[in-house]
């Protein structure tokens, strides 16, 4: 009998495992692939190692511009999937030695939930019932693979490819074809126009990278543009063909040619054959239905992650798993969904957290938007030849704390994290002028900013 | 008649002008050298300038660790300085439409307090008088020249140099000598060790950084070390000779050869020709004494920037400008000086706010120092091939709330400021936990460092 069983041992999982170890629990927790999940395997951290890379080329390519000359950079794609490679065995090694040290116990098998039990749950892999008093689900998301003519021929016939397949891609294709521009689509089509690919996203909106606000998306746009990446903006795709992508656009059907086709248009819940109506988990759209203190509707069961439909980012599901561990050892925790940072990890890089100019007109809060160069801060003038980086503040009117922050240029990555606490813990722009930001740096535009507010 | 005369226009003077014209002061600023002051034309942004080149030029060099291959990468020190001068001027010139913009009234003279007048003071300058209500010093620093033999005489002969000439040095030196191994010293000391002088560094105490945490220090020792800069330290310089440096280290008299020397013992406020005197502005150790309310003890008369001798860091000097306008305003303001981020800008570069390890035994304040690899990042290890940056958490054991934080690695200048939030706050670690940070960053180390301790 355990205390806690987990299935799945990505961000969500493996974070939650340690928790509650530390919690003196005992905990079993299941993984049928690797530990670390899509974030470590095929996400987060596989995709920052290529544009890491892709960072220094571009670094080599515009040096001159600092004074840094040489002659005939090249990168070298197959070197930068085997360090990938390295990089992903040492944090997943490093996983596997972290949760050994908490004592938590670790099957390398898929699990499903079998029932309720006497005193739980009972969970089943390869043909053996185990059981625990509480489970937490964070069986992730896969790629969604819509129903397009052809789209589910080409990934079997390795000419299209998620996520999954690309990051082992060995030859750089000619011409890339990327279905959808959003987080995704938009790294790996940097990263391919970065290292020579000729590199085509077709877009169903009007615009690239999601949720994103509209006047910092509009910048990247034009940012991948003057780097020779081609967009097929409002587009539909209607067929993946042997070597082509055809796709609606203007009432017209058009073909965009390609040797390699990536499909990036979407993540859903694995909710899928993990037993979940053997004990009646409620799911919605075939996500599961969480609250913000990760339960579900069946009391002892709780979910984090991917699963749960509703952030699809790795660090909420690192909080959620927490979240659900806090409260099964009953100390009363929540996550704030309003005050959680999102990256694009680009060139130049998106940063953003809390409302944007486009969802405070959808809610209908009355808010101020304030939108600012980053040519304030005499770092960015330092370090940025020709940049057109912005910061934006989305400040409540009525109750004046900051609801958003987004911002496109150097370092934004870093920098959110602050920004995310301003936003989660209600500070008003005065709060921020308090503290000293250092000199020179880009986060000053940050204090500039709400001083000019 | 003004409401308001400042002396000096680096940041504490051009901020506090700009903010005084806003809350609708006539303000009249007078600034003999270059608007923007030391910082913005021989200090931080110059040397960021310079730095910056040196990482891409690094990069460059260590850039088949990520796959990227070239030949014969050179770096063009003219190209650097040049670029230099055009950052600074587009700057300046930034600062000159800002203050014009806002209406303040700019001298580009010298001028010094003559006494005081029925309604306030008198200020001097070229041989007219100008009255204001009030007066703000920010009359900034220089660096320190010691009576070492023959120190003098080689700035005279261009064979030393402080901060002031060697940002224009045309040629790169093929032996440097830099007395002092402060944060100024090491910048350049990095520098030109990147761009191929052979450096030695001589340094009384023995370590480098200052009050740098020490256990960063060391590592920012190694990596120097690893590089190729020499350190003689605790070694006392006794004479500047024509083509050495001469110190004593253990009891012996060495010689270490050089063809520039650079100067960076420390800086010294400037208050001398500026009539302090005439309307007894109280100085102690040539600095002005103020108090967290910018105040001096002259009621009416307030001083910011380094000319307090303080934190000689520019924002510092940006905020205390600030804070000087709020209270002249009748808005109750306070600067907290225990929560001052400062940054090493050297690859690796140094972030740091608050206590450290050695500052709060010296205090005897009971806490717990807490250090962290960077390597929890799964950023830094894809970004960071043999790092071995670290973060540590100061937390006061009976308050539980953190004192300080230290790190040293990427981005560690972008990120500091959501840790000066933490220390200016007073937040516990349990505090920090209910944010989430983005992953994959650097600064999730910081979240996870606070879940340790």
């Amino acid at each position: 009998m355990y205390d806690l069983i987990i299935l799945g041992g990505g961000p969500a999982g493996y974070n939650a495992a340690e928790r509650a170890a530390h919690e003196k629990m005992k905990v079993l927790l299941f993984e049928g692939n690797a530990l670390g999940g899509v974030c470590l395997n095929e996400g987060c951290i596989p995709t920052k190692t290529f544009l890491y890379s892709a960072k220094i080329y571009d670094y080599a390519k515009h040096s001159a511009d600092y004074g840094v000359n040489f002659d005939g950079a090249k990168i070298d794609h197959n070197f930068v999937v085997d360090r990938k490679n390295k990089v992903r065995s040492t944090l997943v090694g490093g996983i596997q030695a972290t949760l050994k040290k908490a004592g938590v116990e670790v099957i390398s098998s898929f699990a499903a939930i079998k029932g309720k039990s006497a005193e739980g749950f009972t969970v089943s892999a390869d043909g053996k019932d185990y059981d625990a008093k509480q489970l937490l689900i964070c069986t992730g998301s896969q790629a969604a693979v819509p129903p397009i003519p052809g789209l589910r021929e080409s990934i079997t016939a390795g000419f299209g490819m998620t996520n999954h397949e690309i990051l082992d891609l060995r030859e750089v294709p000619k011409k890339l074809v990327v279905i959808g521009g959003g987080v995704i689509g938009l790294e790996m089509a940097s990263y391919f126009n970065s290292i020579g690919s000729k590199v085509t996203v077709i877009e169903m909106m009007d615009h690239i990278g999601g949720p994103t606000d509209g006047e910092i998306s509009k910048i990247l746009y034009k940012n991948y543009l003057k780097k020779g990446v081609e967009f097929k903006l409002g587009a539909k795709v209607v067929s993946v063909n042997k070597n082509s992508v055809s796709y609606e656009l203007d009432g017209k059907t058009e073909e965009a040619p390609a040797d390699k086709v990536l499909i990036s248009i979407g993540r859903r819940a694995n909710t899928a054959n993990i037993g979940l109506e053997s004990i009646g988990v409620l799911t919605e759209r075939g996500a599961i239905v969480t609250d913000d203190f990760g339960r579900t509707n069946v009391p002892g069961v709780w979910a984090a992650g991917d699963v749960n439909g509703k952030s699809m980012l790795a660090h909420t599901a690192y909080r959620e798993g927490e979240v659900c561990v806090n409260n099964m050892c009953g100390k009363k925790d929540r996550i704030y969904y309003n005050a959680i940072p999102s990256v694009i990890y680009t060139n130049p890089e998106v940063g953003a957290v809390g409302e944007t100019t486009e969802s405070v007109k959808a809610k209908g809060i009355d808010a101020e938007v304030h939108s600012f160069t980053l040519k304030y801060s005499g770092r960015y003038i330092a370090e940025n030849e020709g940049g057109d980086g912005i910061l934006k503040i989305i400040v409540d009117k009525k109750h004046k704390n900051i609801l958003g922050v987004h911002m496109i240029g150097t370092y934004a990555s870093e920098m959110i994290y602050g920004a995310a606490m301003m936003v989660g813990s209600e500070m008003r722009p005065e709060d921020v002028q308090k503290f000293v930001f250092p000199h020179p740096t880009v986060c000053e535009v940050l204090r500039e900013g709400v001083f000019m507010i």
